[in-house]
């Protein structure tokens, strides 16, 4: 299946361009990790995932029509060449929108993700440009097809369509056309994330080929769409009773058997530093000692802390230079 | 099963026990690992295993006949109490040889394993004391025998019977009786091994927990037999074509599996301390600088390499301090 059939079967016909506002979509961090495709050109994962969004930390982007040939990319206040990496992947998305059109836009892009939390960027970064086109072109579509549209530019993208806790279905179709987040109708006042810096380089091998990688040689993967479904039940029920502890030790033993995938690769691929292993080692400390703090990680060195805002002064004299989200407000 | 049943059908009926000499057994470490019991009173394993034995590492234990109702430990020139879990873990594996009579033994046990290269003792002391105890009560058994009895005392123990090469078939039956190793008749000159030193400390998790722990709470752990039986076939491919490369990063990645599977398990059973993982990276870095080093790992921190002898003098220029065995002789 075709990325450009499947979204001209979606879209209906797009009025004329226009200016947008900004458009904002949140970063979000998945408590049941998305790892593994099964479909690499409509990003369709092998495993349903669940995450919550982060407030205010994300992208805000606004589009504008231009005239010529060429799109015109802004990230941050800054130009962007069209060859770069970043250019060309917006651009490439925005190729989904203009099949018989050939307008070019200029795309405003801010992050306000405080840099080196190994935070990506991709999610709310295709998340807020798809709403901003939505608007551009009104073209009127429901949240659910702008989801399963910002999943074409990033997998974890369809997430950052909503706030609050997000789960996407995997769903079954081989066109895609079933494979989309919804959100959750629970908040939880009190649930805090906080972010932990380990390391700011650049990842050695990036999430997609790492997945490629984990899906060919890890014969443990085979169980991970067990563990990931395991998880998914755990968390709806640690949601729906605000059960903290359910919901750490859950998010935590997904996040490291997703690594224990990577981990078990050829080429082993480890993303973890010796300081994160030592943020890991503190954590088991502190929470041996009585302090109900877990963790999760992506595919990187960062540890993200998941912990009750009644903890939040314990935890910060324990990792001062935290930075602390709170996804429902206090 | 009971093991006392087990070794009451092994046993020829035991002779009046007399003094020995000397029994050696070698130290192994398993480049297919042996994680997981699916019968913990009778050692049964989930999954075969391949090992390598150490050569002049190990254990040397000759046994004595006493008068009195206790045995005597000596380990490595000292008594030990009859209450240390040393003493009474020898004792009980005694017990299994002595359901007729009550005669109590001195036991004289040393290991030349270097301390804390991370090597465990258990598999060469409860192989050695075998071999001790079928000299001293004339049983006559055959290395099979041999090696399913010093199993039931450690299961690695069952490995450390012989030199070289030597799988551990799991077997089937309930019973145990068709779960023992045997040499692979092939030898493998220049084949060093080399022993990092990491940590000394006391695991916090001893090995017998940590398999059950990872077989109880580890999704990942269902695809662990796929594992294990697809790199023992690699191996015994290895090593007949003597395939160095094909030897080193199946260990690697089985070691690393292994290792995976306690990550994924809860609460997490990390053995990694950040100088493991440091010199992970540094053997990976070598590695793409075209040295040809692999590691493997057991139930802890440290790492012991894989490497050809023609490569000793490089590979101690990076790890001056390391100590090099040659399972084959140079």
């Amino acid at each position: 299946m075709d990325k450009f059939e499947l979204v001209n079967r979606v879209l209906p016909q797009p009025q004329a361009a226009e200016a947008t506002d900004e458009h904002f979509a949140p970063s979000n961090i998945a408590l049941c990790k998305y790892w593994g495709k099964r479909d690499s050109e409509l990003n369709l994962p092998i495993n349903p995932s669940l995450s919550v969004s982060l407030a205010h930390l994300g992208t805000r982007t606004r589009v504008e029509p231009i005239e010529g040939p060429a799109d015109d990319v802004w990230l941050n206040g800054l130009q962007l060449r069209a060859d770069t990496l970043f250019a060309k992947r917006l651009s490439g998305f925005i190729d989904l929108f203009r099949q018989t059109s050939h307008q070019a836009f200029r795309i405003e892009t801010r992050n306000n993700i405080p840099t080196a939390a190994g935070l990506a960027s991709s999610a709310s970064g295709f998340a807020a440009l798809t709403l901003a086109l939505n608007d551009s072109l009104k073209l009127g579509l429901e949240s659910s097809a702008l989801s399963m549209l910002a999943r074409l530019g990033s997998g974890s993208a369809c997430r950052s369509i909503y706030e609050g806790f997000v789960e996407w279905h995997m769903g079954h179709r081989d066109d895609g056309a079933d494979s989309h987040a919804h959100p959750i109708d629970r908040r939880w006042e009190g649930l805090a994330i906080g972010l932990i810096k380990v390391d700011e380089g650049v990842k050695s091998v990036d999430s997609r080929s790492g997945m490629a990688r984990t899906v060919e040689s890890c014969h443990l993967y085979q169980s991970w769409p067990l563990q990931a479904n395991t998880d998914l039940m755990k968390l709806h029920q640690a949601i729906e009773s605000q059960d903290f502890t359910l919901l750490g030790s859950t998010a935590e033993q997904n996040a490291l058997s997703m690594h224990a995938t990577m981990i078990a690769s050829w080429p082993p691929l480890v993303y973890w530093q010796p300081d994160s292993l030592a943020a890991m080692q503190k954590i088991w400390a502190l929470r041996q000692q009585g302090l109900e703090i877990y963790f999760t990680m992506d595919a990187g060195p960062n540890l993200k802390l998941l912990f009750q805002q009644q903890d939040a002064t314990e935890v910060l004299a324990h990792f001062p230079d935290l930075e602390i989200v709170l996804p429902f407000g206090s």
